[in-house]
C-alpha cells in the first residue's frame, strides 16, 4: 500500500489502543471455498465449465438457490447516517462498524455478510440502489441509518424485494429487548399485560421496541421523546410519532418522561441522557430497568439497582448485556435455512422467545438473557425463524 | 436450505457434472480476518472499540485505507447481458461467473472481491448504483455487459469515481491480445510498427484491443464487424465504430474481413463464426492468428498451424491461451497497492510488456504467453503498474 505508507521512522499514534491493532488492513476478506491449483480446477470454476452451470440458471433460476453463493450472504447497508452513538459520520467511518457485523453473522450464523455502505443519503436514491444490487444477496441488513428516514427506506424495500430485509436498530433491539422483558418479568412474577412501561426514546429503537412489546401484549406502555411523553395533545409529530401516539399511552400522560415514570414497572431507555436517582426511586417496586444508551447508560446501574429488582444495559461489562447479536445472526440464518422472502412479525416475536428460552432454568436477576457469546442462541433462534417461516408459508 | 431441498430419493440430474459440484453452495465466502472468542474480542471488533476506528476516520478520512478492508475489496459488477457467449441472461445466471472472477482476484492477487449483479440494465441506473456503493470497495471491474452499453457505463464511472474501474472484457482481453502481440512478432522477427493486422469484431474486446494495438505503435489496423470492414462509406456506424474509423483502415478496404485479411500478418477473431482455409491461406507468409472465440474458435488451430507462424486462442487446452486471468488480477493490485485512482492507457500498456517479459528466454511459437496459473505473471503486472501509476502521480 505503497502510496499512503506513513515515514517508518515515526511512531504510531493507534499503537497504544489495541481496537486499530484489531483493525489494521481491515477485518474481513472474501476467499474462494476451493482452491485452483491446475488448469483443470480452472476450467471447472471459471471458463469453460462456469458456463454449463449459468445456463442451467438462466433455463431455472431456482438453481441458483443451490449453485450460487447469493442465498448465503446478507448485505449489510449503511448511509453513515446514525452509526453508534457517533451520529452522521459517513459512509468511509462507517465501515469498520458494518465489517464488524459482517464478522458477527460469520461467527454467529456461518453466513457471509459484505459491508455496502452508500455515498448518498437519499431515501429514493438508497432504496434504487439497494434494490439495483439485491440480486447479488440473499438479505439485507439495514444498519445505522437515521430516523425517520430509516422506516421509509426499510418499508418500500420490504415491499420491492422478495428477500429478507431488516433494519437492525429497530428489530433487532427490540427482539432481544422483549426477550429480556419475557425474563425478567418471570422474575418479578409478572405478566407481561400487568406491566406499565415507559419508553425513553422514539427514534429507530423506541418506535420498534414499541411495536413488538405492544405485540407480546404489554398492556401500558408511554413513550417519551425529548420533548416529553408523546400524547394526543402534542402538534409536532411525524407520522411515527403519530402512530404511536394512536398506539400507546391509553392512561393519558401528558407530561415529561419522569412524570410517566412514576409507578411505572418498567423504564426503558434507549435515548441517551441521565436519568436522576429520584425518578427511577419513584418506580413501582419490583421495577425493571434496562438502560441500553452505549457507552453511558441513562440509569446509572448500581443506583438502579438500589430500587429496582432487574437491571440491564447495553454493557460488555456488566450483566444483562442488551446485544442486537443475540437477534440478527440467527434471524438472517433462519429466514434464509427456510427461503423466507421477509422477516414478518411472528417470526421476530418467535426469535424473542428463542433467545429467552435459551436462559431457561438458570434464570437469575443478573442473567434474563444468554451472554453475547453463548452459541446456543444463533442455533435456537434459526430454529425457531425457520419453523416459523414454514409454518406461515412465506418460504421462496 | 429446507425450502427448496431436492427429494432425496430422486437422483440428481447434476451428479455426471463436475462443475456443478464445484459450484455447489457458491465458490465464495467471506470470513473474519480474526476470530471472536471473548467479550474482549467482541469488544475490540465491535462495540465499543470499533467507535474509536470510526471516530478517527470520520476525523481523518484517510485512515480508512489503513483500517477498514474496502481499499483492497473489488466489486465485479455486472447486468448479465453478455455473459460468456451465452448472451443476455440475466443476473442469477451471471453470477456463478462473477464468483469465478472473485475467486482469481482472491488466488492471483490476494484481493477480496464481491460479485454484485445488478437487477437493472438501465446505463444511467446501473451508474447510479455503482456510484452509490462505490465508498465500499476499492475498485470496480465491470464485466459482461453488453456493448455498446458497457462504452458510456465505464466512461461515465470512470468520471464520477476516485478508485480504479475497468471493464475487464475491454482492457483485459486487450492487454494479453497486446502481450502475446509483442511476443508472437518477436517469433517471426517484426516490430509491432510493420505488421498489418485484422481485427474481426468491433464489440468491447474488438474495440479495446484496436485502441491499444494504436498506441503500441501497430501501424495498419483493419476492423470488421458482421457487415464488413469499418470504412468511411459505412452508414450505420454508432459513435464507438465511427471513432473507429477514424482512427484505422488507412488502407482504405472496404469489402468483407476475408478481403482485408488478403496479404494480412496478424487475424485477431473476437467474434465468432468460421474462418474457411481459403481465407486463411491467404494472409502473409509468416503470418499471426489469434482466434479467441470460446469454445469454438473462428479458425480451426490444426488448420491455422499449416499457415500461420504464430496460433493463439482462448482454449485451456491448447498452447498459447489468450486468458484475461492474466491481466486483471495484477492490474487491479497494481493500482491499489499504488493508491491510483484510475487505470491509465499507460498502466495497461505497462502491464502487457510485464506479460510478456514473463515469457523472456523461454518464447517459442507454442509460448508467447506465459500459463494462466503461472503465479510469476500476477506479480510482475502488479509491480508494473503500480511503478507506472507512481511515476504519472496519479497515487491518491
Amino acid at each position: 500500500m505503497g502510496g499512503n505508507q506513513a515515514d517508518p521512522a515515526a511512531p504510531d499514534r493507534f499503537a497504544d489502543d489495541p481496537a486499530f491493532a484489531v483493525h489494521e488492513g481491515g477485518k474481513l476478506s472474501v476467499r474462494p471455498t476451493r482452491s485452483i491449483e491446475s488448469i483443470a480446477d480452472l476450467a471447472l470454476t471459471y471458463t469453460p465449465g462456469v458456463a454449463r452451470v449459468s445456463s442451467a440458471i438462466a433455463a431455472e433460476p431456482a438453481l441458483a438457490r443451490r449453485f450460487t453463493w447469493a442465498p448465503r450472504v446478507v448485505a449489510v447497508v449503511s448511509d453513515g447516517t446514525a452509526v453508534l452513538g457517533l451520529g452522521d459520520i459517513g459512509p468511509a467511518a462507517a465501515l469498520p462498524v458494518m465489517e464488524g457485523k459482517a464478522c458477527l453473522f460469520s461467527e454467529f450464523a456461518g453466513l457471509s455478510a459484505v459491508p455496502v455502505v452508500l455515498s448518498t443519503t437519499d431515501v429514493d436514491e438508497i432504496v434504487e440502489a439497494v434494490a439495483a444490487i439485491a440480486p447479488s444477496f440473499g438479505g439485507i441488513n439495514l444498519e445505522d441509518i437515521s430516523a425517520p428516514r430509516c422506516f421509509e427506506i426499510e418499508e418500500r424495500l420490504r415491499e420491492r424485494l422478495n428477500i429478507p430485509v431488516m433494519h437492525d436498530d429497530q428489530h433487532g433491539t427490540a427482539i432481544v429487548v422483549l426477550a429480556a422483558l419475557r425474563n425478567a418479568a418471570k422474575v418479578v412474577g409478572r405478566e407481561l399485560a400487568d406491566l406499565r412501561v415507559v419508553v425513553s426514546g422514539a427514534g429507530a429503537a423506541g418506535v420498534a421496541c414499541t411495536k413488538i412489546l405492544l405485540e407480546a401484549g404489554v398492556g401500558d406502555i408511554a413513550v417519551a421523546d425529548s420533548k416529553g411523553v408523546l400524547h394526543v395533545g402534542r402538534d409536532d409529530l411525524t407520522p411515527v410519532k403519530q402512530w404511536l401516539v394512536d398506539s400507546t399511552n391509553e392512561a393519558g400522560h401528558a407530561g415529561t418522561m419522569a412524570d410517566a415514570l412514576r409507578g411505572a414497572d418498567v423504564y426503558l431507555g434507549l435515548s441517551g441522557g441521565s436519568v436522576p436517582e429520584a425518578v427511577i426511586s419513584g418506580m413501582a417496586p419490583n421495577g425493571i430497568v434496562f438502560s441500553l444508551a452505549n457507552p453511558i447508560p441513562e440509569v446509572d446501574p448500581d443506583m438502579a439497582a438500589r430500587y429496582a429488582a432487574v437491571v440491564a444495559t447495553g454493557r460488555s461489562d456488566l450483566p444483562n448485556q442488551i446485544n442486537n447479536v443475540l437477534a440478527f445472526p440467527g434471524v438472517f440464518r433462519g429466514a434464509i435455512d427456510a427461503g423466507a422472502a421477509s422477516i414478518t412479525e411472528e417470526m421476530k416475536l418467535a426469535a424473542a422467545t428463542a433467545i429467552a428460552d435459551v436462559v431457561g432454568d438458570d434464570l437469575r436477576p443478573d442473567y434474563v438473557v444468554p451472554s453475547p457469546l453463548d452459541r446456543r442462541v444463533a442455533t435456537a433462534v434459526a430454529e425457531a425463524v425457520a419453523a416459523c417461516a414454514r409454518e406461515e408459508g412465506v418460504t421462496v
